[in-house]
């Protein structure tokens, strides 16, 4: 009560606030406007927008304030970074908040991965929320390091910063109104509940809202994106390094004049190098605005709305009340960022004095169990047309082939046009082996392994000798998970991603490093420039998007949704 | 979960629905758009939106359908008829959901009056929502029935049909950051809380909104509006019988293309005879239609914008997963309405078989314990120039003036231009007798008094005799509170209000009809067209409106906040 009070005393003038950022040109999300102002800060929240001054004060110079942007879902395991290192990343370009879907790592690691993200992000100048993985283990058609079922989500209801459901990945079973997830559903009916649903349409769309799904982020077009609107979903418009969906759906909102209200954005998946080079959301708003959207409108898209969205009180306005998370850029045109305000703090010094977080537990930090893998367990018996996966450059969808591949004595023998890729349980399960040849992926003279492949990332591993394929895939147990690169017969490069396989201990500049070292080796192997060597690899044994994956268990039929 | 799994079946064309609305054109709050479809219900709640068909269908033949109504802020006291009434006046044109204050009663009664309240909106065909009183008693310059305190709010902030915190009237406090109040806004940190602050601006307004306060409802211009909506208040445009704001407001929003995302319809207090004219939120829609804003628009902000605003998820759109509240229109342009559906049940069948609900208990129905009354009690001293309250037309404010009035034998006399009038404390705790002379109400030959009187609902009567007075004061007391009307001596004329003195246990059609007679009674005597008799006097002891008040403790300098 000390501190409403003493934000009241500094909105009526009666105490002194403990920042004040003068002469400002403010951005105003519930009235559209931008009216020039002084902003007073007194606790960490905004006491007041009019005329202020205090002992600490900034001179804004008629740069524009606006509230701090939100990232409405992301996968942090994506950055390959802790929490607290994305934090670093991402502040300095105007992100204060993110929601996140961590199932990666509770793909690996279950609940316990759920409560690592929640201690890795405590304490940070970021306002981290969660949604929890409501797919885990996404298919029974691969075997995933653990589940989470209702019962493992009942202590984490609670949590102040859980929101609610994740990704309802599941469509078909809502749909369909069966399986694991029509029992989990009626715990979130009063909680945001994000959706995941590529092309779902018509009948299948009202089923699917119908179920209680509250959010969609896999729109690809306009028509798909609106469709989806109109029946009620808001929708997140994803620019990450993964999904590109920006620019069809606010060229559609532009031509139509589509209220924008329900719209927001997200990144779902972006990685170091897109973070340090463009910035977080700010590059959404940035995108946006140079297709020519008001910059207000984008601004709000990147806060208000999503705060609206996902029932976050105080987040989202530069208005007294409201949490003193703001950015001030120079050019609403550029939306370059001059300064970033968490809880009313300049985020440079914040970032400055933010300690390491250090991880600990075998669960999070010896995830790795694969078997010992000889060159032998490898082999693909071949004889006449076999199926065969082909990478689509650009896209996470594959092709489905059947095609005559090289052969010797009866087994298929890699070249540069026909690859092989093998997937490997890691969690100690079955020691599952599974081999198929991969077209497109143009590796030749060694093999790359990673533990990293959604959703249930066992070792995924593509080369053109079973031996190197092997040395790669042992190394990465040795290491605990992460990426390894391995050049005639020997690991010529790798990057340790110790937390569950997914994610690194070391500072971002280092992980962001290692990588670019190890993707510049990879890509004089022969992989074409248009294809992540490990990121688009680790896509393949996703059983969920089209049309051809290799899981643990096998070729799986997307389209059809069989084990081949 | 049942449930769940029929409106999923439904939705995706695999279960017959309840209800088909066929051949509708939809109105889209996502959106903005008119789309033409049908609307398939499933256990009281939109499964899909699209082609549906079902044995109980309803040819739409192309009319519109929207979301049910929302009033954003009502006391239903003024209605001067119990909930059920209520709703069987307003559900025809379209209002199916309410946000009620129930300030009045629990100004009389207290905690019981709110449990009342709950327990009278059960079962009704109206989502009826409650925001608990914030400000009871109002003021210590007066006599209340009751206090609401902090503790006595504890038992209903669980209650599902309560929202939040109700208008903080006190909002001298508020900004001042002292008083009840300051220990009362922690509890609703995560709760709406209605704001109610006439004509403060600047600073002090930004002290209000800092303090959690999260909409308002008494702008009278549009100036006024914007600079609340700019301080992050969602402002409701109240347009009822007692106010009517919408003009200025919608002109503006008009005029200036501001966003209407936060702006919303309430009615504040609307009477029987308003209602039965006029509809409910439905003229709200319809004049700002007729101003020119967008159809769509306007209803949107009589749905989905209150919605949002007041937490209620699964109301105020047409949208699978959505309550099945809906209106039909004949046309955009008229609002007039050809169907309205409760849960997916046609009104009409619905209010047929409403079934009464009968008040009980001494608390509610004997709530007027006031003292008897001699014409000598009501002689007011006077010589030279007295305070004067003169009541304007059309406004609830008054003049504050000093005037010489007609005396006799040193006491005021009456006559057609001075009135007398008394405010006599009737909650049975001191018995007090106040009089002042009153300007402007023009009554001849008799007396009025009423047990409505804003906000601690005293005894208030206006006339031109003591004995007459004396006469109306003691019959209320007899017949439990409600209007009467005293004419050369005897009572010409009566509602009785025995619901806390403020609501009657008849049928709004005979509370109408009553009521009717009794006005008609009363401008015979006198009073100008412009003056409702009853409903202009119950303001006249409302001390938190300019400028000059008569309450159970004498005359109050609203400007100065003093008893004179």
């Amino acid at each position: 009560m000390e501190e409403l009070i003493n934000r009241v005393d500094v909105a009526a003038g009666r105490a002194e606030a403990d920042l004040v950022l003068k002469n400002a040109n403010v951005v105003n999300v519930f009235t559209g406007e931008i009216l020039p102002a002084d902003v007073a800060v007194a606790g960490g929240v905004i006491a007041g927008v009019g005329s202020y001054s205090a002992a600490n004060r900034v001179d804004c110079a008629g740069r524009f304030l606006c509230p701090g942007f939100i990232d409405a879902h992301i996968h942090i395991e994506s950055t390959m970074v802790l929490p607290g290192e994305l934090v670093r990343m991402a502040l300095p370009s105007g992100t204060t908040t993110l929601i996140a879907d961590p199932h990666e790592i509770v793909n690996v690691c279950g609940a316990a991965g759920m409560r690592f993200m929640l201690d890795a992000s405590e304490n940070l100048p970021c306002n981290i929320y969660f949604m929890l993985p409501s797919s885990v283990p996404p298919t029974p058609y691969e075997t995933a390091g653990a589940s989470f079922t209702k019962d493992d989500m009942a202590p984490f209801l609670g949590h102040p910063r859980v929101l609610g459901l994740g990704e309802v990945m599941c469509f078909g079973d809502v749909v369909g109104a069966q399986g694991a997830i029509m029992d989990i559903l009626p715990l979130f009916n009063k909680a945001p509940v994000d959706g995941h649903a590529p092309g779902v349409s018509g009948a299948q769309l009202q089923a699917y809202a119908a179920a209680g799904v509250g959010t969609e982020h896999e729109s690809t077009t306009f028509a798909e994106a609106a469709e989806k609107a109109r029946a009620g979903l808001a929708i997140l418009v994803r620019e990450g390094s993964a999904a590109h969906n920006l620019t069809a759906i606010v060229r559609g909102l532009l031509d139509t004049g589509m209220p924008t209200g329900r719209f927001m954005f997200c990144t779902d998946d972006k990685h170091l190098d897109d973070l340090s080079r463009d910035g977080h959301i700010r590059w959404n708003v940035k995108m946006a605005v140079d297709m020519g959207m008001e910059p207000v409108q984008a601004i709000r898209m990147a806060t208000w709305n999503a705060a609206r969205v996902y029932g976050l009180r105080g987040l989202g306005a530069v208005a007294p009340g409201y949490r003193a998370d703001m950015v001030l850029l120079n050019s609403l045109k550029q939306v370059d960022v001059a300064a970033v305000y968490k809880d009313g703090r300049d985020a440079g010094p914040l970032l400055g004095a933010l300690p390491a977080f250090v991880p600990s537990g075998p669960a999070i930090l010896h995830s790795v169990k694969a078997p010992r893998v000889t060159p032998q367990m490898l082999a693909l018996p071949a004889a006449g047309a076999v199926p065969v996966m082909e990478m689509v450059p650009y896209q996470l969808e594959t092709r489905f082939l059947r095609e005559e591949v090289p052969t010797a004595g009866g087994f298929f023998v890699p070249n540069a046009t026909y690859t092989k890729l093998c997937v490997v349980e890691r969690h100690g399960k079955n020691g599952n082996v599974a081999v198929a040849p991969l077209k497109g992926y143009g590796i030749t003279g060694g093999a790359i392994a990673t533990t990293v492949a959604h959703d249930s990332h066992n070792i995924i591993a593509a080369g053109d000798s079973d031996a190197d394929l092997a040395l790669a895939i042992n190394r990465l147990a040795e290491i605990d998970g992460g990426y390894v690169l391995v050049r005639g017969g020997e690991v010529a490069g790798e990057v340790p991603l110790r937390v569950a396989g997914l994610m690194s201990c070391a500072r971002a500049e280092e992980v962001q490093a290692a990588t670019g070292d190890i993707i510049q080796m990879a890509a004089g192997m022969g992989i074409p420039y248009y294809i992540d060597p490990f990121i688009s690899l680790s896509f393949m044994a996703l059983p969920v998007i089209p049309h051809l994956r290799l899981t643990d268990k096998g070729l799986f039929d997307v389209d059809k949704f069989v084990l081949l």
